[in-house]
């Protein structure tokens, strides 16, 4: 291995020191030199690029344009909408005053509703305006002042925003739902991360939304990760902001609004959701280098071997594929780093698979090993990232549903929790019982009212208060 | 025309109005309530998609990864290179004290070198880990005093920089041009916007750099933009910030470095170049919808002249069409409105047209109009659309060349530049004799020494002092 050697404890033992080795080890992002800061580095940027490339597709097929809005934000403007300003208040960083001069402070956005609202209420005049569908791609700033984590929490990161306005409430709230169903597609079908979606309680809602929609992966060290948020903000903001439109029958209306984001915290997820003791392993579809080429050198016939891995790179080119071909290390050494390094696909090639026109391919999830022909692998490289990325996602459904259990007993509930688990139980929906779940938890939070699974039984009741039962909810401690 | 009916001033009479008129009326971007700051709207961040998709084409062909560093950079920074410091301290904006708490003082990068090149002393240890190739997108923020303009000068901008370390003072050098040579390709292949390409005086380098390549457009108006530039910055930073590596003779050496960088600016640069009184005109390359289709509707046939017009929306999506089916706003004030939006193509389908199985199609640079086939549309639009591309290009080329002008005469250089043309003249080198240049020009800078023509004729005399002159140069005001 390097001369850090490879990742120094096991996922199981340490999660969190095993988190940063094989983030800062796999060279997806390092500390940066402000606290609560990191750099992404390529391998961690690709996977955020191969993100924004699906996204885009789908931002495409619903009509939602991409745009760009300041950075800064002037401070009257999160006034405007009470909750909003109550919520964000505590970590919005600050110009300099001596930059800006006199007047209005000017906050760094933790998030762009203010100034985006501000501009759609000189934009709209007219339901034919509507609906006015834009997305924003964007880094943000709060200023954490919880300890940070690389890609989990941290005083900037990179997000994408919608923010959509409709003239009907029926329709604010059908694409509500419609984004949160893409982010859950996006989610399983690029990061092979499953999740659950539904809806927050008014306690964990955005401020200044109706109400919050979320999906949540359980992370294999039992804590839930919220991993994309889509909020329903009916007229609240339209009304603070003075947007209306003249309506078919010729009358001023306010229209409905939601607003949806995910962020470069997916990265976080899919490190923890498929890593292992070896280091990184990701889902084909985002590795930056999909395939690593290991040449099995010998003297005699070390010519030969090379001129073929020169050739396989070059026919591989779509997969961007690394050939390591220095003397200095040996095969050995080079497995253990490109397997740290997270490299879906290795090729190994040695004179006899030469001779018999073959190469070794070793899967990096499973670390399966399968002979290839020289003349299939136009077929089979394909078909084997395929099945990778279908197997990541099914060990990891796996994984997650058999730690969510479903009970009514809070004594059940507490021991899950304590497991690792997530329990899905009936609920009152009061702030204060769910305030005392947490205590008696160790912190377990509300994750959501499963979509299509809301209601409890007939007679059910809460899991905790014993009350009636207003609803099906997760708890599990979270990120 | 819609309420604030069409562009109100000509181009050749109020530049600068019109340009903003252009601007603001065909939605590319609007102001924000944040001085010196605006919003890019969808039709214009298309453009800065399309330029973003083009150029990281470029950047996996020359093996160039994406990357991201924080926006946040420590003031101590600044000062290790001194030149740097001095060149951006005066713009540079702050966070408040209030936030960050005690220590150092956090600047909003105005650029990355900085940051990058702290990161890379820590990646950097063996001539394996070069040449190191990164790029970033990212917002960046100078506090700019002079008055800005929409996408030409403003406080936050959006741009790409790549920063690559190398071996060898050779490899350096030849892609510091490299970089250059790709922003002209992309400026004409993607923009149709040609430029001259060379080199810029001491005086008029990047802070810190050995020396500063550039592209320069020559706008309608006289006025030359700088529309990219590419820096060979030797080995300064990397002392600075003590980047080295173990060479191939096991020995430390230092690596060298260069910077590239181009930003929003360029839709500034294409908006003047291509567009007339009418409103905005893009190249098809970049249009976010390049077609809209036009029914004429006539009661009796509308069913079916729609029924046709909806067919066509369908079969042309990749062109992402707008159709236009609104009966409360006649066709010919239709024409005007998505001339001013800058759309390449009109499609007009009316009940004629449709029996004789064809539509007009009307290309927005020429107003040419075209009958054509139903059934050729598939191989004719691309046709169209190309052929607009490359009209566009050799249009402006010949506008900006015939406004170049070769001198070795003093007078006639000055008559020239306030005629609104550039002058390639003979010059001394010298920076008093540019500073009198400028004065004694209404305000000509140096804008570059042309590759491949950098020598004057022998015996040749500066064009001002009439000392030998060193080298050709480009003079010209500019943005």
């Amino acid at each position: 291995m390097s001369k850090d050697k490879g990742i120094t404890v096991k996922k199981e033992e340490d999660m969190p020191e095993w988190y940063s080795q094989v983030i800062l080890k796999s060279d997806l992002a390092d500390y940066a030199p402000v606290k609560g800061c990191y750099i992404i580095r390529p391998r961690g940027y690709a996977i955020w690029q191969a993100i924004q490339d699906n996204f885009n597709q789908r931002l495409r097929l619903h009509k939602v344009d991409n745009a760009y809005f300041p950075l800064f934000i002037p401070e009257s403007f999160f006034h405007k909408e009470a909750e909003h300003a109550k919520g964000f208040s505590p970590e919005v960083a600050w110009l300099d005053r001596e930059v800006t001069g006199e007047g209005e402070r000017l906050a760094i956005r933790p998030t762009s509703e203010t100034i985006m609202y501000d501009a759609y209420s000189k934009w709209i005049r007219s339901h034919r305006d509507l609906p006015l569908k834009i997305n924003q791609w964007a880094n943000v700033v709060r200023w954490e002042t919880q300890a940070t984590k690389l890609f989990l929490r941290s005083r900037e990161f990179l997000w994408q925003e919608g923010h959509c306005v409709y003239e009907t409430a029926e329709e604010c709230e059908k694409e509500t739902w419609l984004w949160l169903a893409e982010y859950k597609k996006l989610a399983e079908e690029v990061l092979a991360m499953p999740v659950v979606m539904g809806k927050k309680t008014d306690n964990e809602k955005f401020a200044g939304a109706v109400y919050t929609t979320t999906i949540e992966s359980l992370m294999p060290d039992g804590k839930a990760l919220q991993c994309g948020t889509s909020h329903n903000l009916g007229q609240g903001f339209a009304k603070s902001f003075d947007i209306k439109f003249l309506g078919r029958e010729e009358k001023w209306e306010v229209p409905f609004q939601n607003s949806w984001g995910f962020s470069t915290r997916l990265i976080g997820g899919l490190v923890m959701t498929h890593s292992d003791d070896k280091g990184l392993v990701v889902p084909p579809k985002v590795a930056l280098n999909k395939i690593v080429i290991i040449p099995i050198l010998f003297e005699k016939t070390k010519e030969q071997v090379l001129h073929k891995c020169i050739e396989l790179q070059e026919q591989l080119e779509e997969y961007n594929p690394i050939l390591d071909s220095s003397e200095d290390k040996k095969p050995g050494w080079k497995y253990s780093e490109y397997e740290m390094k997270g490299i879906p696909l290795r090729i190994e090639l040695g004179p006899r698979d030469l001779e018999a026109g073959h190469v070794m391919i070793a899967r990096r999830d499973t670390g399966e090993k399968e002979t290839v022909k020289l003349d299939q692998l136009a077929t089979k490289i394909p078909a084997i990232l395929q099945q990778m990325q279908d197997d990541m996602l099914e060990k990891a459904k796996k994984r997650m549903f058999d730690n969510i259990i479903e009970t009514d007993n809070f004594a059940e509930m507490q021991k899950s929790i304590e497991a690792g688990k997530m329990a899905l139980v009936p609920f009152c929906n009061e702030d204060e019982c769910e305030g005392l779940i947490k205590e008696k938890t160790a912190g377990a939070s509300s994750r959501c009212i499963p979509l299509g699974n809301e209601t409890p039984k007939d007679g059910a009741k809460c899991i905790h208060c014993e009350k009636e039962a207003k609803v099906n909810i997760y708890f599990a401690r979270s990120y």
